[in-house]
């Protein structure tokens, strides 16, 4: 069973190190230290096991080291930034594996960008050595990359011309969408096993600069300086208004994002706020997430003493983990059913804390977690079905959790008045989808105007109200309400989950796509494909025979 | 081999009558006549025969009938619309021609809706009885949908229930970005076989209405004779000016498309401006476009006389069907060399006619013709480099075929002088690419100010003007020309075919998505990936298995 969690104690493959307003986040992969057997991981290649622990510390710096502006990433190996994923890994991974491997590594590097987009961190890629393939993408997830010139370190995309598989990591996209290198250069370069050094790199956009190997350290700590004392100094630069920089440069004490605690049986897994419970033989699962309690500190002093104890950040990092760990561990479960349980009214009470407080660094850096969990669970490939009963609690960010599901099932029985609905300020615009919309204009994209009627209505929505505000999917009354659901549950779980993987991929996302849609739709899915194809894992394939004393044999048809 | 040539007098499958301002394009399959062996085309089911017919129609319509202002699509046969695309076609079809079948699908039904958008012809899907999968998509193509309501007759896109793959002819993405249906609602549908009828399928916004049978002529006419009223009284409402609108009217006589004449050998095709010569065991086929001659007719009623044997009808007919058939016919070639010979002042002066005569129906056309199949040459999955050499006319619209390439190579002989290329009006955004840019905004996507530079500049770029402004990517000297270009084919030829598709599916689509580009990207590419996984196709997938006494069998695990 793979597990997601690590801290800066446990890792292998990296070094967290923070020196005042700079983080420096050095590679260095232990070659033995694999989650699987049959491979090692040779000139820093990374598996799923080096990406949870980057994943980590990018939270990390986020809760714990608040008063880092600048993160440096870089290498501790000689002339290697990073190979990429290792190739034997993926030669030897399931399909699904694969899969799953490059969604999470995808996450990751957005998750670097979303850091740099709202929270104002500078990351910069100082390549002291050759970085291809998913090291050169980790880069171009970077805002800045400085690569060494020693007459041999290149940055290179040879996914094409070696492996017959694509750069996975959202490397196309960003080449050509990101730093918008020129079409038939992206096509030139990507089809380069040898990649590009130096001016050329430099002329065409891939790395914004290089050094010979003397002056390296010194032109990226001049550099690193520079951003930080921006970063200090003028903080109009980063996006962010003056008042949170005050109160970012005040805030040099993190909270500490202690191991999240759960009980396990074979079918279930018992969090604090969360609990799923397997039904294997149905292969779906239930999901239930628990509001908070009442009365909760309102301050920001007093939830920063609260920590990670504070209901938003502990609930949505469990969900997050049961999440991941319903992706990679459970792949027969195909459909999740959402449920809450607890008081709207508490509900309703943190959102307006964190609405109040959205200009202090803890409560931005809290609803920026809960958006991206709830993106983690948008671009999830199973199906979610929320089911609102009396004593749930779908009300402002846990209504986002049946604004995300494929459908949503609310009770209607008039005679239990308690099963409602209700919208926050949190529901206007704190918790976008990878589209760039939040979930209601998603949703209302045909009358824009419902989006507003429906927040501005006052008060909670009992299931005809929800129902004719276009809230929810069925209503089915008290008589047929488990008959309803239990054949909804069969019926989802008796289709294909390809078809339906591929479907629901193409109807969570109506209206724009951004670089990240494009990442997760299009890119990913030609991965996928190719991933499949017998050009690469068949018997004669580029990706079973690399390394091998054999070759590759394609069937050259064009399809 | 597949011809896709044909006309009205040879239609086996469709009927297309003309009544004043309105078409009547009904479908009425002929079972035996299909394009392979071991299939029948039940229940206006199609294979790519009928589709042929469908664009073949479509095109004839805008420029043998411009006097048409509504099309009603329907069917002559009782109680069914359209099945939608053959189960057995595609379960007994090669991965390979099932992808190219849907491509060529969407590209037809692609062309409905440009017809809608530019030319103002309102497309009516008069639904006489069922229309499933890619009937429904066939449907929801056109501008407007009305169903029969007999107690029977719905819209489904059965994909997913029945047969384990997605509705592939833009269904799922039309739904929820062209129709709006409200994504819930649409993950309902998309999975219920039998699909939705009247109210519901009105209220959830699947069709625009419904009418019982015996008023179901009666109310289609009204509302058609309707649209015809608005179109020819108040052109404000097509989004075509008046004065456009006007030259409408007035012009009740269209041209007639002839059929392309072509000689071929077992490795060459040579129509009159276009000619293609395969190199089979090399895997990559050179095709040239010749240039117009000298002095074409310069006014509308001189290029209406000279009909389609004017050049920019000609030779873009000619190069749309040498690309299918390269597609479709010669699946092993895997680059394709874009060459022009010709005089650069005589592509400037067919440029100039038709840029000072946008306004007139024919010119319209014609340009919107050439936007097409440059467009099909942007979605065709094979790679395709540009070879600027002297004695070639790479200028205005032809240029476009550079700038449509993944690579551009000119010749850097300053004793040559006549090797250049030049810019022209067309180039300013008559040929607008799938993802609404031009193809010079999509190539200068990092500094937008080049597309101005380059549009403003005057006359033509030698090849060293035309490398720093941006517009070619290689320029080898006479010495190194021909080894480069002869190592770029092999070392292209040479790479994974599945690993190119996808990667020049990411690269070509820089900056926006639009509808269409959804279409190919994220929905083509996904259905490729379902097309190939065995819970569709493998001994005991549902594409396998449907309509056999055997049963579907799946891997229930998720990816």
């Amino acid at each position: 069973m793979i597990n997601f969690q690590t801290s800066p104690e446990q890792y292998k493959h990296w070094q967290l190190t923070i020196d005042g307003a700079v983080a420096r986040l050095s590679m260095d992969v232990q070659e033995d230290a694999t989650l699987a057997d049959g491979y090692k991981l040779k000139l820093n290649s990374y598996d799923l096991g080096v990406d949870i622990e980057l994943a980590d510390a990018i939270q990390r710096l986020r809760f714990e080291h608040p008063e880092v502006r600048a993160v440096v990433v870089t290498s501790l190996k000689p002339r290697i930034f990073c190979a990429g994923a290792n190739i034997y890994m993926l030669g030897t991974s399931t399909h699904a594996f694969k899969v799953n491997f490059c969604k999470f590594t995808n996450e990751t590097r957005c998750a670097i960008e979303d850091d740099s987009r709202h929270s104002g961190r500078r990351y910069i890629a100082a390549l002291n050595g050759t970085a291809s393939g998913g090291g050169y993408e980790l880069a171009i997830a970077c805002d800045e990359i400085y690569l060494v010139d020693d007459g041999n370190s290149a940055v290179s995309l040879p996914e094409v011309p070696l492996l017959g598989v694509l750069p996975g990591t959202g490397g196309l996209t960003r080449l050509v969408d990101k730093r918008k290198v020129r079409r038939d250069r992206a096509d030139v370069f990507s089809t380069l096993a040898e990649g590009l050094k130096g001016k050329r790199a430099k002329d065409w956009g891939l790395i914004d600069d290089s050094f010979p190997t003397s002056r390296f350290q010194e032109a990226v700590d001049a550099r690193v300086a520079q951003v930080v004392n921006l970063r200090t100094s003028d903080n109009t630069q980063t996006g962010i208004t003056n008042e949170t920089a005050q109160v970012n440069n005040l805030r040099y004490n993190g909270i500490r994002l202690n191991p999240l605690e759960f009980e396990s049986t074979d079918d279930t897994r018992e969090y604090r706020y969360v609990t799923g419970k397997l039904n294997r033989e149905k292969r779906y699962a239930d999901l239930t997430m628990r509001g908070p309690e009442a009365d909760l500190p309102a301050t920001p002093d007093e939830i920063q003493k609260l920590g990670d104890a504070y209901w938003p950040l502990r609930a949505y990092r469990e969900l997050d983990d049961m999440l991941l760990h319903l992706r990679v561990n459970e792949p027969e479960i195909g459909l999740v059913c959402l449920r809450t349980e607890g008081d709207i009214d508490n509900v309703l009470a943190v959102d307006q804390t964190l609405a109040a407080n959205s200009d202090h660094w803890l409560i931005r850096e809290i609803v920026l977690h809960m958006a991206r969990v709830l993106r983690r669970l948008d671009l999830t490939a199973k199906s979610f079905f929320a089911i609102i009963e009396p004593g749930s609690c779908f009300a402002g960010n846990l209504l986002e959790l049946a604004l995300a599901s494929d459908r949503t099932y609310m009770l209607n029985n008039p005679e239990v008045p308690q099963t409602s609905v209700c919208l926050s300020e949190l529901n206007a615009g704190a918790l976008p989808m990878s589209n760039g919309l939040i979930r209601l204009q998603s949703r209302f994209l045909a009358d824009p105007d419902n989006v507003d009627e429906v927040l501005a209505h006052e008060g909670s929505f009992d299931t005809e109200a929800a129902d004719a505000a276009g809230l929810v999917t069925f209503a089915p009354d008290d008589l047929d309400w488990e008959d309803e659901i239990r054949l909804a549950i069969e019926e989802r779980t008796s289709l294909s989950p390809d078809a339906l993987t591929g479907m629901e991929a193409s109807l969570r996302f109506a209206g724009p796509e951004t670089m990240d849609t494009k990442i997760y739709g299009r890119l990913t899915a030609w991965q996928n494909w190719i991933f499949q194809r017998p050009n690469a894992v068949g018997p004669q394939g580029a990706l079973t025979n690399y390394g091998k004393p054999t070759q590759a044999h394609f069937d050259y048809k064009r399809t």
